[in-house]
């Protein structure tokens, strides 16, 4: 449970709205198992590389059979041994600046 | 307000620890008075070109004032005339998906 | 010249095809007087934050005035006094390697 | 080949000067036999997501085996039957802006 990865992968070439294809990555994401958090600009899972990973691959599979083309941004931040990243970095952030923050 | 930002903005060589430095930021952040939100990877803003951008710019003034090097992704969408993304667009995804997601 | 900055910036909504768009910004980057160098995922910008955001800027303002939406992906590198890292960091990476590296 | 993925990874905790890592990395990009460019910010690979993905995962294995922390942006732009983009879409865009650009 040591990788936290934050992806957004989108089709191009199917307009200026995207929601329904955002929307079929995420049901398989929910669906995954995987620990995952939603924000505004992405989505990001926590676990082992092969884990997070497989979960985009899937989401990749889905977009390509029926797009032209598709654009994926993906960051990860990997510690080793650590666990419980997808909480604690922001609980670890509002202990250091003393006060609650927006999330 | 048109325009979701998401950054994440660290220093290398300042150890793997960088939990200080990246309060710093969100202090500055958190007293812009810029609509924000944090999430493990990153935090979003939502607002103009300048008034975004001014933000990063204060976080790099501070950063780079002592530390040598510093590292910095941010990634933006830009929608004409839209308002209110910081949460529209979660929960946008949600009626798509047709139930709640973890956020 | 501390800084390096790549980004990558296209419309949503234009179709699959965004040449037209791309270029417009590369004759931005091109006429500014700033160092770049073009690569296939995207340009990579030398100088300080004002030469380089200036630039980022003028090719959102060219975009954003007849597309409803802009995606961008930017990612920065700031040294301290570093100057000449434009063909500065791929010559090191080669000595390091001890041979030369496909660029 | 109609992938074309760039990537930047790189160790926290191991001081500011990361050179020696990124070279491990380019060692292995280069031996792969996958197709590759440099360049100051990262590296290009072009071909199917197996290639591409096995090639970045080898460079983490290696990194994540001495490393406490590592982090890794990736950005990939897939097109359905495209091949021999890694030096097509620069020769596109130069063709759009009707003169030679600086790669």
């Amino acid at each position: 449970m040591s990788m936290l990865l934050e992806f957004s992968m989108y089709p191009l070439g199917q307009g200026e709205s995207v929601g329904d294809y955002v929307a079929r990555s995420l049901d398989i994401i929910d669906r995954s198992g995987v620990a995952y958090r939603l924000n505004p600009m992405g989505t990001v899972l926590e676990g082992e590389w092969d884990e997070v990973m497989g979960v985009v691959k899937q989401c990749f599979d889905r977009m390509s059979a029926d797009c032209g083309r598709v654009s994926c941004t993906m960051k990860f931040d990997w510690r080793k041994g650590a666990t419980g990243r997808l909480t604690g970095k922001v609980a670890s952030v509002e202990r250091h600046v003393g006060r609650d923050l927006k999330q």
